[in-house]
């Protein structure tokens, strides 16, 4: 038995076609799978040193049209906790939006990576951070003094916890109040298919070309099995990665099968179709849910998430009649009514939201 | 480029018919892939809580005749450092052989999991620690003074680094002497399916029942895509485990496909199938070997590693014809001879040994 | 050259009248030197194994009305840091007021300390925490799941950065919401004595018996060398204590030095006098300053610290005229003018603040 | 009640006149008391940023005939834990001889400064390592990879745990073995001045013109209250410094007292006098021991330490006379007989040595 079946994290009846919980209890993209079949032919050399890994390299060098440093993971929490960790002394800092994974979703992994850095949390709209509340942050620990813990990286999600999107000029603005202060700049791209996809910029444009030193990409929400990457534009902090990486015992040694998921992710746009149409899946759902007099969208959806609030005896009703979705933590609205969260899938299909809307009667 | 590429764990030519680098260098098995790809049907719960985690931990619990706690990880260092965490605070020590692959070859995955917890190394012949050598380092430590670190968990390789097997009476002998001096007992059984395999005894009696706490047990090296388990046969000390694995980036979110690795690799005996597979192969290449008038068994195999010194010069003819292995980290024998590491696998062919057999002449 | 030769910690001409800028400045109360130099005839055994410090936790004891377990070191980040680190694992948290000195002046030691654990920060008027407010911080975490950090301890400061003074009833209240949630209480006493001498309450009835685990009580700024002691009430909680003070470097060899500054600062109440003494000098502080119109008192002082808000061009005055006090991060007041803090100490004389009256002319 | 009440760090009667457990036994010498004492008198600046920590720092520089960087801390170990932490990331290793302090007698203070770096230990006679078996030992882990850990500081221990004092050759022939493969060096230097004093060189030669990065420099054992100094001749190691000492919290507010102790310890040679004065009553004592038919001296004493081989009827018939000395870890004789050890301080006295030649009888 496993602690945490609560909550956001908790089991649900997977089978339901009102399945809206989590896009990771979706399976393997059938291309994806078929890829790392095709990989098991032979003998390869291990831990990364094989003809797979270069070609997964390349394909990611290709996509961020610069030549990149990466290592391949299976979790999010172990790609942001290796990139923080290589861009920070154990007294630096992390400066984050609070509701940020890498400070509420992680059990602690930044500062189990980094060796005890904090995570320093700025309130924003939307999930998002703003230069100006930013700026007020970093005042505090500025001009460097030894009694205070030395910020060190700026952490941006990209598409925020509130599934939403920032703009090239938003994330440009925050690199340049970065960059004065001497921090680097992270990004958790946990659902950045999702932010490409909606349009916001090329993945170039949304990261290095803005000012973003290192990216964690994500692929297991969107199609994956498990494949995550540390992409580091700045070259210098990859050097550090395969040292902090096989201590902490994410290091495979059959590397090909981690290292294939992402030619096959990024072959031919699949990751854009797949991401796309979890995007489109989540404005109809939105469409729909916006209808209910009962109902009212927290935000505009940009990617595969759609927060709403909701009476509880709706919820209820919906949970009934076979809906699954969380609750989430945040303050009730004005009419004393809880935040809910539905996320849409790669699989999510016309029937599911359908479904949900004949529920919703 | 990863750095490392260099030694034991350098790149070599993968198609050779005589690979003997590792084991790690095999493929998936085809009955482990298929039910890789079996699971992938239809949404499932997240992070373990899912039907195909909770026949796993069944299949587990019936091979090892007792309800066993168990974390599911892709690194035998994750897995090594999991467990020994859970083990002892940050000023606690653990004691291993001085060749260990937990002190020698994880980049201090250890010390990075449990906090700084020290590893005490003891020596000993063939891999294998000794009662005597095992209570000799403990009395440095014993009775405990907060001056000095305070050991609280022995660690056995099972099999040995050298090939070697622990033996049920010397298993339960060293954890007498653990226990005497308080402390718990560590088993990292990387490969443990070949100690199994050879006949030393049964899953049970090599573990539990002979005083181990906790097994990491692997799959990986012997047909597995990247499976290996933190198996607590004290369930207090799984308590930690939820939290310390989460915390360190190691709880897969599409859980499923790390579990039905396990239930593949159990039904119907086919890790003990492929492991014995293995150490045959071994047996019949160190009889190979053995005949060669410049080479000598350090060891005789008990697994599939076979350990030998050759001369330099024999080696690099080997390897011009083909053959592939490492050179070992020892001091040269009597006749100035290095010593050499050969792995077999659950793919090692006859031919492939024939072919040693041919490039020896 | 040190770094942080800056902001609120920089150099100051320190032998002027008008010294406002720390307590950490005075020197060593006279009876206590006295007391360093007769401990000092002999040999003594090392390490706190001397019946010089069995008297002073006998004194302690005394103090607080029950037997206590210490652990004498010479900073309060140290106290402070040991003290959280017995209280929770790496994965717990602290929850403290967003000014706490523990969160924002120790350069992380709580992170080093714990081997990572979060600081979670909550705010508050005047420094102090409420009951409301702490339920809601501590709601997002409960019940506990492995995804989220745990929080394990509350963190009190008392008296608080603001020198303000927790009464006895919100203690209570505030360590009733903290048993509610699993957490223990520690108690960030630098200032302790401070808060003892405002009235507030006994030293047991402001600790154990309110409901606190752990004492972090200081004696250098008022009076002593270099004292501050971990005082567990939890018994249990003491038990790491010898380990982790050893491992971090915080075992004096000769502690009688360090143990006899205590037994000299309780003695006959003289650290009650000295903190009263103080406290005074900060109302006559207090009442002086918010006679000038263009001083607003931020806070009624409680206890040795005056908060005011002042224009920039008062503020060069009074420093152009040998007046030494710190600015203080916090946002301008509504008529844009800059918060001060000032701080009087056991040393500080009727004519410092005489002179500091005359500089406002 | 502290834990570690036991072996050679327990209690003893310490008013006996043939106290030889340790020389942190003794007393302040009076002329540094007396410097602490003048010290108190006004205010100063906090954290160091006072002239009379200037003037130490000035002291230090004119006997090293170098400027140097130091840090002041007021124990041996966390001297050591900075100084390693700031040569090495987590992923790093000390190589020290095995009985060094840092590995036997810090309960782990290195692993915690570092973030769980790794002592690795080389046997050697005497309490040294030699040249060659440095290089066997570094021989494993070069080239580097990422597999095994990094060595990246030799740590001499300089005069050894056994008494015994590193000549200006061999310092320089093991700084240039840990050269070769790219480490830094650190000297443990808890007993500096007796090695010093022993003759073997200046205190110059004997570390950075011999090769040495940073000098741990220990005032305690030889007069000192507190007083330890982390003395970087590599200035760039100098950075990490204040961050990881405030960080530790070990950074004293009331800096002065601290570093008053170096100013008066080094004025007019005092340490060597000191030093010397210890020195030679481990010279007279050895003789007058050795001349005793059941005891052997293990090694000739070159500081003031004396260990001899004794049988356990002939130690208790000593300490029931009223000698005090410890036993000590090591194996017994080829008599049978266990090691004891005698250490001398500046104030053993020629009757303390007499009336253990009475007792002798």
């Amino acid at each position: 038995m496993q602690v945490g079946d609560i909550d956001r994290y908790g089991p649900a009846k997977a089978k339901s076609g009102m399945l809206f919980t989590s896009d990771n209890w979706a399976g393997v993209h059938p291309d994806i799978l078929d890829a790392m079949v095709a990989a098991n032919s032979g003998n390869a050399p291990a831990y990364g040193n094989d003809p797979t890994t270069d070609e997964a390299r390349t394909a990611l060098s290709d996509l961020f049209e610069c030549e990149v440093e990466a290592a391949f993971v299976t979790t999010g929490s172990a790609a942001n906790g290796l990139a923080l960790a290589c861009m920070m002394p154990p007294w630096g800092a992390v400066v984050a939006h609070e509701h940020a994974h890498v400070h509420i979703d992680e059990c602690g992994a930044p500062e189990f990576f980094t060796g005890g850095a904090k995570v320093l949390t700025v309130p924003g709209e939307g999930g998002k951070l703003t230069p100006a509340a930013l700026r007020d942050a970093l005042s505090v620990y500025s001009p460097p003094q030894y009694h205070r813990v030395r910020p060190a990286a700026l952490s941006l999600t990209q598409a925020t916890e509130w599934g939403t999107v920032y703009q090239l000029e938003e994330i440009a603005a925050l690199c340049e109040v970065a960059r004065e202060f001497g921090l680097k700049v992270h990004m958790d791209g946990a659902r950045f298919a999702g932010a490409v996809a909606s349009g916001a910029g090329t993945p170039a444009e949304l990261t290095w070309k803005a000012g973003v030193d290192v990216l964690c990409l994500g692929g297991t929400k969107n199609g994956c099995m498990a494949a995550e990457a540390v992409i580091c534009f700045d070259k210098a902090l990859a050097e550090q990665l395969p040292w902090r990486q096989k201590r902490a015992g994410l290091s495979w040694s059959k590397h090909r099968f981690l290292s294939v998921q992402w030619s096959a992710y990024l072959a031919d746009g699949l990751w854009l179709d797949l991401a796309g149409h979890a995007n489109d899946a989540a404005a109809r759902l939105a469409a729909v849910m916006s209808r209910h007099e009962q109902i009212d969208l927290i935000l505009p959806p940009q990617i595969n998430e759609v927060f709403v609030t909701m009476p509880d005896d709706l919820a209820e009703k919906l949970r009934g009649r076979g809906a699954q979705f969380y609750d989430w933590v945040q303050p009730n609205d004005a009419y004393g009514r809880k935040a809910r969260r539905f996320v849409t899938s790669y699989v999510t299909t016309d029937s599911d939201i359908a479904a949900l809307e004949e529920a919703l009667r």
